[in-house]
This record gives structure tokens, C-alpha cells and sequence, in this order.
């Protein structure tokens, strides 16, 4: 179902990789919400990805750019803002990659160059992002930058290595920056802290299944899905959240304010038999 | 502009007590979406109050209700029920009296039994219209249930006295029943944490003005109005954030995740000189 | 292994039911550390404890007083002043008492006025150990009161019903009473968020050995035991945290900061196949 | 007053630079209390300090470090051991610098391969100073590591830039390789978050009085000195905490959890006039 939340407002999603991703699910219902945008995404993933597809259905024009590379990111929004025909109302920044969790480094044994890398590309990229735009005024008064973060930036799941430590910096950022915004021109930023998700990305990490199992059994509502967090994203675009800005909000089923549920303690019930 | 939001559901909305209520704003805004709800106060509350007049520009029947009766609370559903033609979709709960702060006590000198007052009105209600509704099975799988909290559940402002504690327990509620009613039929429970608001009740006080004024000049984009609150909530009603639940959200213009801004700093420092 | 960390202080210590409670190990610790100290509990309590063979070994007068009673808690405090030959430098809070948990009335169906009594006794007695000692002037400049908590004031835990709502109310007054008497006198309060503890009153919750085995697998270093929880006691009744107030201390072995242990996940996967 | 908490003890000692540190404090109360101590900072931070007199005060040896180095850091922790005689019992980290501070560079102009440096050396060097002790055994089991945070990572400050970002990344790793320590030797590992300092670092900062003031205003019990914070990581370090890990604990007078104070309410009152 749409609502015409997004009608007018021009975007720049970064991150879809395939139909799992999550900014592939915000694209579609931005779309369906009445946004035009463009879609982005580094070099390397766009090989990859699936990307023109989506760009098609969503008559969206695809601007490759590495979320590093602040020369990347000014081309990204004045073509982003050439193709729109306006400054940008919304930024979807979903990008995150630990090369230490891809060689399977775990936290006590890490590449620290490596590690500079994921915190570079998972929550550096954040503040560029929002510096570029910051520099060529490229967003509107009252615009909104979504990030997406993990509840690892509070809790340590040891799987997770040092993305959690990217996610804090994530969060940080979003806080920092965003009081800078919002003070400067009312840009609000936020990260949503989204349950484990079956993302091309997600699964990768070592462990994901029993993860999502534990997550799924904790949560009252079950583990959020892609789809629910393009919903959950879209509310945070649209003009009825204003007001909400320099926060880290749970998406998550319930999970991140539950301590334990009937069937985690029958599971620990039956182990101890 | 309206979107259409809640077109379909049915709600009950408390606490509307005159134009400045946000429960006042909260009840406009559903109308414009599409709902259809009743309109609920304390048969004292409702003398003082143009609740009428709100009543007849929502279409929306009145039914009064004493927030910490079960019997009322039944009475309250039921016929919200009946007269909605069927089940809820959501509930607002803005509900919340402290005898202390009328009577000019301070948080040292607080009578007792007022103070059981203001957590049975301000706080055990929200048990008392989740209980109610389970047991009835007033509402409708995914209906959303959201009550108005402040940042004194996290921090202290002295002024503030045993609303403090209430509104602590109040989230206490929505993340213990929210777990609860999460499990067994879907329904989500949640918590706004609002700027201070220029509301009857709020004005009422000691040094609302000064705090008012302290908490705008700490938040990047000012304190939000009971008229924006009312939007959020909105987005809290609607389908498009069903997996959000037993959250604290902080609805604030940055004010919770601020530490200083430049103009307190130079407040601070004209005063040294 | 003793210090002599409280040499010269003077304290009251509530809720020494029996050698498994948290309070009596406390005591016993005190006594070691060179404080001088009266024991209290409720009446009723008394009569099953074994209070006297503490208070024997502790050298420690007892004083009955139901914390819910003002008139006993001045009692309380002039006693202790009168016996112990001066002001108090230090107050243990480890008072909870849930009606509606000793019935096994689950969340949903709670008796109201069974709520109340655990606020009352849970909580609120916090408060009114506050507001007596302040009206006597009981408690020396850079005084420590302490309370003791449990993290169901942040995460829903099913089987800890109302106790998890007292909790919060608990916390909260620590936080505002704290602001207030600290700026009056300088005295800090504080609460201690504690692992389930196999105390006489802890084991009495529904459940409770599959919870503590939980939080054991998903602690790093375990369960805090409720000697641990004394020591840890001792130190923030010493002059060596001064500056702490207002805090709620996790002492937990980890648990509040850790999302999911191996061991977890491992019994989960195994769950699955 | 010393009491012998850490009689026996091993521990390394970093970021005394001159008598106003908070490391310079800690090492003249850990030498009181009992410890042995080398003493280690960056090689130019030492040509700057007045390191060699604590040294001698202390009986302490001086390994300089730059803690960005891995070769460095074993070369600490060898030459530690070597020095006093076993394995470590307590280390401090005491490590910060930002370039863009120093440079002053605000928030949304910062110089990238800077912000990496502000990273480095101020978080990921207590990772690698975990690292190496982990890799090496060098540190007992129940031993004890404290870092030194402020409350940047949680509320956004201004002036404060890439620093409150170093913080959140510093406090994250507390708890991720905090989990990982725990698991492994039982080692624990917290950050403490303390007022703002009249240290030679902090004071550089820009606004720094204005700030300190208000902090000072807000908090009941005023600002916490270096020598209270001292205090306070020597019971971290002692074994009466050894339950306590993972942990970010405010030592701040009660500041982070004090919404407004009438100090503060009076000044806006004046203003508003």
C-alpha cells in the first residue's frame, strides 16, 4: 500500500546490492512513495550487483561512486542534483564491509590496517558524505540522512569482530554530525539499528543462522525483515518525523529491550535434563 | 497535507483537554488520516475541558472513562468498540497528574499518598488499559499503543518531583507489557519522549519557561511542538512501523543526545566575565 | 582479605535475611573493613531470619522498622545515631518484596493492589530512607547510600512481573534523590544492578535456575555471586568513589554489555539440527 | 590515606605527562596503595613531560611506547614483566590526541588522515595494548584494564570534534575485547568516563573554562578532580571489583545523570529578563 509520503522529495540511495538488500527494499517503496533518486553504489559492488534492474524499475539513474572518496561523493550529488532537477531531500547511507571478517580474522587477531579499512568504508563514509553535502548545500532544510546500524555499537556478539566497532562510529557520527546539521540548516540524521537481516552481506558473517535463530526466539515480534525496515526508513524520509533527529532507533521486534523469553529459558530448561 | 495513513483503523485517543493538549493535535491529525476513534478523559478532566467541540470536528464520540478503573476501562472498550464497529488498531495514552506538584511539594517533602496517586494515574493506567484490552481482546493483531514519557525517566530535573519516577515506571510498563502483548497478539507498546511542551498541563510547572527555554537552546532544532509530536505519533499508528516496539523514543529536536551547544557555552561565558 | 576501607564509618545495613543474602555478606565484609554498623529488616522477616547470629558476629545492634513506615525509619535512624555514637556515614537498601509474584500472578494479571505493596516496599522505602535521614540530618557530609537493582529495570524479563517495574522506580528515585541530597550534603546514591543471585529471595522467582544458568553461558566471567556483589559494595561506601552518584552499576560479570556468548550459540545450532 | 589495595600488584601506567594527568594521580595513589609500576608514554610526549620525577617518586621504571606500535607495545610488556618480577595485574590507558583539535579544524571540516590518527591513537591503541597482552599472556588472570573516556561518546559536543568519535570506538573496544579477555583469562576490562579535567590535554581544548563550568554547575557534587578520579580506578584495579567488566562508568559528580539544576534555571531566569 503507499501514501504518497515521499511525493516531491528527491534522494540518493546508496548500498543496493540485490533484491535482499535493504536499500533495494527502501528504493522500491520510495519509489512506490512518490521520490525520484538515484541510486549508488562502489565500483566493485555494482559488478556484482543487480543493480541496473532496479535502477529500471524504478526509472532511477545509477552514479558509481566509492563512499571514501570525497571527489566520488561531490559527483555524486551534483549529478545526483542535475538528474533530480533540486537539492536532495533524503540520503539512505547503507555501506558497510570489514575485510576482517572476509578473511575470517576474528577480534583478537585483527588486521589493523584492515581494521582503519572498515571503519573508513562502514562509518567514515557517513561523515563524508554528510560533509560533501554539508560544503555544496546539497540538501534541503528539513532533509534526513538514514544510516544502518547494528546493536553490536552497545552489546558485544563476538561474531561480529570489528564491525561493532565500526557501528559505534557509525552512531557517533550520526550524533555528532547531526547536531552540526541540524543546528546549520535542520537536517536531521539518524541510524536505525535493524534486526540481523538475510541480507547477501549479513549472511556472510560466521555463525549468521544461529544468530538469527537467537534474535528471532528473543524478540516478542520476531526478527524485522528488509521489507519492514524500507517501511520503518521511508517514516524517517518523510515530513512527519522532523523533529526526530541525532538518534540510534531500534528496529528490531522488541529484541534490544528483552532480556529473555518462555522459550529461550524451556531451551536452557531441557539442556540442563 | 494528509496521506491517508490510518485510513481503516480504529483508536481510542486519552487526554485531550483543550487546543494545546497533544493529545488535541493527535486526535486532528488521525482524522485527516483516516481513522476513526473515541474520544476518552477523566469524567473531572472533561468539565474543565472543550472536549466537545474537539469531539464534533472529529466525529467522535466521547466516553469518559477514570483511567485507573478497570470497570471504566471496560466500559471504555466496549463501547469504543461498538460504536467504532469493530476492533481497535490504536491506542494513545496521555494520561498524567501528580497531587505533588500541584500542592507546590518538593521532592524531599512529597506526601505519600499523593505520590501513589501520581504513578496509579500517570503510569499504572497504561497496565490497567493494556490489561483491560488483553483480557477483552480489544485489539486488533499489530495495533500500536503509544504513551507520552520525558526525559526525566533518565535524568533528573528537579522541578519535575514524582512525575519523574512515574514516567520511569510508565516505560517500565511499555517495555513489560509491550513484551507481553507483542508475543500473544502482535500488538506493539512504545513510549515518545517529548520536548517540553507548551500544554496546559506542562505550563502548570514551577519554571516551565526557564526549562522550556534551556531545552531550546540545547537542541539543534529547537524543542518540537505538540503538533509535531502529533505527527509522530502518527507514523507510530500506522502499518509502516509494526516492528518497532518497547522503545523509549526520544521525539526532541536533538535535545537527548546533546551535551552542550555554542549558545549555552556563551551564556556561560558572558556570565564568568 | 581486609583494607580497613570503612575504619571509623558508621552504617545501617537492611535485608540481612539469612547467610545467602546479599545484605549479610555485606555485613560481614563491613565488619571486616572496620565499620560499625546496626542491622535492620521488616518485623516478619526477623522472626524467620537468622539476624541474630549476624548480628552477633558483627558485633551489630538490631533495629525492626517496616521500611514502608516513617515513623520507623526515624526510629531506625535515631537509634543507630544514639548506638553507634554518631552520624551515619553509610546505608545498604536491599529491600523487595513482590505480593503478586509470591502468588504467581503473572504480568497480565496482576492484583493492583498487590502492585502498590511491591512499589511501596521495592522502591519507594528508598525514598522514604532518604527523606528521613535528610529531615534528621542523619548522614554525614559524603555519605553513600546504595541500592540494590536488577537489570529487568531496562529488558523485559517474564517471570520477574511487577519486581521489574519496582526496579525501575528504585533506579529512578536514586537518580532524583541523588540529585537532590547531593547538592544539600554532598551524599551520593547509587544502585547496583546485580546477576540473579541464589539469595533465599531470588530463588523463590518461577524459573529462576533456567534464567541463572542464562545469565552464567552469557557472562564472560559468569554470575557476580553475592560475596563478589559485597565487595563491590564496600568500595562505593569508601571514601575512594566520592564523585559517583546517581549511577546504576552493572555488576554482572559482563552480561549488560554482551549480545550473544559462543556457548549460546552453540546451543542454539545444536537446537537446530 | 592508603590502604593497601593493591599490595602485590603489577600494572603498567600510561599518559603521565606532567602533575595535573589523571595518570600522574593514579600512579602516585597506586604507589601508595602498594603496587609496582613501570611507566610508559609516546617518546615525545616524554620529552615535553616531567615523567622522570613521578618516575622517581615512584620508583618507577620508564619503557616508552608509541602505542600505535605493536613491536612498541610488546617491548612495554616484556620489559615490564622483566622489570617487576611477573606477569601484569593492572594497566592504564591514558592515551588521546587529535590533530584536527590541535589544529582546530571543527567537526565538519575535518582533515581525514588526521581523524584516522585521532582513532589510532586514541582507541585503537587500547586494542592493540590488549592485543599484545593477550598474545603474550602478559597479564594475569582477574587482572585489570581501565581506559579513560568522557561522555562525548554518548551526547554530541561541539567543540569536542573527532575526539567523541575516538571515544565511542574506545569505549566499544572496552567491551568487545572486554568479552573476548573475560572469556579467555577472566581479565576485565572498563572505561571510565570522568568529568572534564583541568589537565594540560584538556584544557587545550577550545571553550574548554565555559564548558568546565557548566559541567561544574550541572552536576550536584561539582566536577570530579583528577585525584577523585584516581581514586577511583585504583578500586577498579583492586580485587574487590572483579565482577565489573564491560563497563562505561561515569565518575562525573553525578552529571550525566542530572537533567537541569536551579544554578543553570536561575542563569536562563536572569537572561530571559
Amino acid at each position: 500500500m503507499a501514501y504518497g509520503l515521499l511525493k516531491g522529495k528527491r534522494g540518493i540511495i546508496s548500498g543496493a546490492l540485490d533484491e535482499n538488500s535493504i536499500a533495494w527494499k527502501v528504493a522500491l517503496k520510495a519509489k512506490e512513495e512518490g521520490a525520484t533518486f538515484t541510486l549508488t553504489n562502489a565500483p566493485i559492488a555494482m559488478r556484482m550487483g543487480a543493480i541496473n534492474q532496479l535502477a529500471e524499475s524504478c526509472e532511477a539513474e545509477i552514479i558509481p561512486a566509492d563512499a571514501t572518496s570525497v571527489e566520488d561523493l561531490e559527483n555524486l550529488y551534483s549529478k545526483s542534483i542535475e538528474t533530480l532537477g533540486g537539492k536532495i531531500d533524503f540520503v539512505l547511507h547503507s555501506i558497510g564491509m570489514s575485510p576482517n571478517i572476509r578473511k575470517g580474522r576474528d577480534y583478537g587477531h585483527l588486521n589493523y590496517d584492515w581494521y582503519v579499512k572498515s571503519l573508513d568504508v562502514s562509518a567514515l563514509s557517513l561523515h563524508k558524505m554528510l560533509h560533501v553535502a554539508e560544503k555544496l548545500d546539497a540538501i534541503n532544510e528539513w532533509g534526513s540522512v538514514v544510516g544502518l546500524s547494528y546493536i553490536a555499537a552497545q552489546r558485544s556478539y563476538p561474531f561480529y569482530t570489528d564491525m561493532a566497532d565500526a557501528k559505534a562510529v557509525l552512531e557517533s557520527i550520526a550524533r555528532n554530525y547531526g547536531f552540526r546539521y541540524g543546528k546549520a540548516k535542520n537536517v536531521r540524521v539518524n541510524t536505525i539499528s535493524q534486526s540481523p537481516t538475510r541480507t547477501t552481506a549479513g549472511s556472510g558473517i560466521g555463525g549468521f543462522e544461529s544468530f538469527y535463530a537467537f534474535a528471532d526466539k528473543m524478540s516478542p515480534l520476531g526478527n524485522a525483515s528488509a521489507e519492514d525496515c524500507a517501511s520503518y526508513v521511508i517514516t524517517l524520509f518523510s515530513d512527519l518525523t522532523r523533529m526526530v533527529t541525532m538518534q540510534n532507533l531500534f528496529h528490531d521486534g522488541g529484541y534490544s529491550s528483552t532480556g529473555i523469553s518462555e522459550e529461550l529459558m524451556q531451551m536452557i530448561q531441557q539442556q540442563q535434563q
